[in-house]
């Protein structure tokens, strides 16, 4: 990787990666704010700006932004997390400059005109009802909001409905006035690319970007719950957690080997022991989430009615059993597969962007492969046990479906209650 | 794109398809057999093979097969859909030699063992179960149904809860000796490989693959009606369909453009008016499906209950104005649309050996990347005129949800009828 990096006079960070024989190019800015840097009336806020970008500058209206992007054949998207706001977009590689002008109008210029946060307020309202609709979906929700209770990391962040419905032109021009500031925007651009052609492009169409930092974004700490909804559904879906490490931690490889052994593939124990032995689920698999401060373990499974009798006394025991030994062929096999996902994603200029930007605002810097490797490399057995351990001490949960029969969580926190004494 | 193929002496077509650069592979297996392959005791075991190459052969069993691809951090894969089942693998190129063994393996060496039946069923019921909880999954299965009425085409690919209980292995082995034949079977391999290695191994893997060719598929024409599934959720899926044309129709790239001029992206037409104007949906779009004899042109709304009342009249509004003129402008974006769509997707070689297995079944070859660019280009405004009044013939729906105040059937097809009359 051939990565160069700028800051530009206002603050602005400016990354690119060019990729030899790359005919396209991913190009986007990545804003350091998402649904935990809002206040409780903005609940959804930070989604809802994502929006409102797309529907007019001070000198495009909404049909102009789609069609300028569209008549070169690019695409253009964004997306908001409750880290990061993204706005991103991919061209080929002649359309470069016309992406960047298009991408730097919507965060500069943007207009938040009323008549249109009208009618997108409908449009995100019922995204709101289709999320719901979704119980694969909102589960995640219902999880995060019982682990960050009382926090703003545990709102959604589509926000409510009545947060949503209240939202006016004033609100969006204050929170982005606070939060989309040069200081906390990186633009990267992966693919088809030179730093001296994005640098000063950069340098024109950004030179009206607010300069300085965002407002603080308030702490959040695990606190643990859970939350059961009992829905006439065909499938059960639980998903369970456990206190993980924030995104730059030193054990962050280690929660990733972690969930890769307990259920990161076809060949991880949960996936062995819960679908292919006992055929309990169609879907089961382990993951972590990693916030700026604080994160989870978590566990999804998708089941039956019947099956949810079984369900979390089989997890449990799988989590117990990582407190134990994980034999040399797991480990390597749980390297091998990170390591795999990291190459290849290497090869989408997409991914490479996204990343460049996460670990910039994670370590300031980006990381090489080489460093990235070593550190998959150095999680040993000895480490996994301590991970594996360490985290059993607070059992989170959220189910949605016909759960009649789950284990109450009460019954399965007591599972772990051991451990927590032990941790005391 | 240096793509070279052979035809073994069993029959079976092998192609690559090197990409400088890459240190990485997609490998796989396409077999030209779906659901509209399946006999009426028989539906969805085109898609329990899929599920059951996965649980064993006469020298791995299934914990086998998923450790050893994940232990090089490969991924191993499949599908199945209503015309094809593939099976194919993702790594870093010097695992090649072993995602094709392990994928030969799978395909020529299955054991179907009863046990593994047993316990593939329940997993197979509950991903039944939760494509029932999905909406906007499952009401592509009403639409195909009400299409194809009564014919193989229209059966679901999961199957149905009776047939899926009553699978045996002997019906899986009668399945297989009839569809998985060499003349029915594609490999195809993107990436960094070389044509001469991939035939050597091909040659030596496939070797005691049945011969010949399989059973006559049987043929499939556009019937129509409509299906409506009243649900308490929060958001109405509604989708409706027209006749259009197979996968190799001269008319294949004008009903490609139809679609993206009509709902193809944030500038399309509905888009613009059903989104943007009227913030009546998060999710409106149009697109085709495609088969060997047969086709049709689709268009998806996700929408509140109290739109589903406007919903049909601006759909079946947009649907007329498309018998009319076309902009230069809208023709250009939604061939630059395509095109760049096209160039993107070479970029990724999963994406490239999928469309090659695809043209080849339809072609018997492949076409080159300017061949295809020329197609697109020869699309004109007359074409889509005809392509536009031609497929308003017969219109089809299915809808589920809170959809109480969408319009009946007969009258949104009555909105049609003198469309009909003229084309009679």
């Amino acid at each position: 990787m051939n990565i160069e990096i700028s800051k530009l006079s206002n603050g602005l960070t400016v990354v690119t990666d060019p990729m030899a024989k790359l005919e396209s190019a991913a190009l986007g800015v990545w804003v350091s704010t998402g649904s935990r840097n809002e206040l409780p009336p903005e609940m959804g806020l930070s989604h809802m700006l994502e929006h409102m970008a797309f529907k007019g500058t001070t000198s495009r209206n909404a049909r102009q932004i789609a069609e300028e992007i569209e008549a070169v054949g690019g695409y253009l998207n964004a997306y908001t997390s409750r880290e990061q706001t993204a706005f991103h977009a991919r061209v080929l590689k002649n359309d470069v400059p016309l992406a960047l002008d298009i991408v730097a109008d919507i965060l500069v210029n943007p207009t938040f005109a009323a008549a249109e946060l009208e009618r997108e307020r409908q449009v995100v309202l019922q995204e709101l009802g289709q999320a719901r609709d979704t119980p694969d979906d909102i589960i995640f929700d219902h999880l995060q909001n019982v682990i960050y209770r009382g926090q703003p990391l545990g709102w959604s962040i589509l926000g409510e409905e009545a947060t949503v419905a209240a939202f006016t032109p004033r609100a969006l021009r204050d929170y982005s006035g606070r939060q989309y500031r040069a200081d906390t925007m990186i633009l990267v651009s992966s693919g088809a690319v030179s730093h001296r052609h994005i640098v000063a492009m950069t340098e024109e169409k950004f030179a009206r970007l607010a300069t300085g930092s965002a407002g603080r974004t308030p702490p959040a700490h695990y606190v643990g719950g859970d939350i059961r909804v009992e829905d006439d559904l065909e499938q059960a879906h639980v998903v369970y957690a456990f206190p993980g490490v924030a995104s730059g931690d030193a054990d962050f490889y280690v929660a990733q080997i972690h969930a890769m052994v307990l259920g990161g593939g076809m060949s991880s124990r949960l996936f062995q022991e819960v679908r292919e032995r006992r055929g309990l689920c169609y879907s089961i698999y382990a993951f972590t989430n990693n916030f700026q401060d604080t994160g989870f373990t978590g566990i999804y499974a998708g089941t039956g009615e019947t099956e949810t009798a079984e369900i979390s006394a089989v997890i449990a025991g799988e989590m117990e059993a990582m407190t134990g030994a994980v034999s040399e062929a797991e480990l390597a096999r749980a390297k091998a597969q990170l390591k795999s996902g990291l190459l290849m994603g290497l090869e989408r200029p997409g991914t490479r962007a996204e990343q460049i930007a996460g670990q910039i605002f994670t370590f300031d810097r980006v990381q090489s492969v080489a460093e990235i490797v070593a550190q998959i490399d150095a999680v040993d057995g000895a480490a996994l046990k301590r991970y594996g351990t360490g985290i059993m001490t607070q059992p989170s949960m959220a189910a949605v479906g016909p759960i009649k029969k789950l284990e109450r969580h009460d019954v399965f926190a007591a599972r772990f209650a051991h451990k927590r004494e032990a941790a005391e």
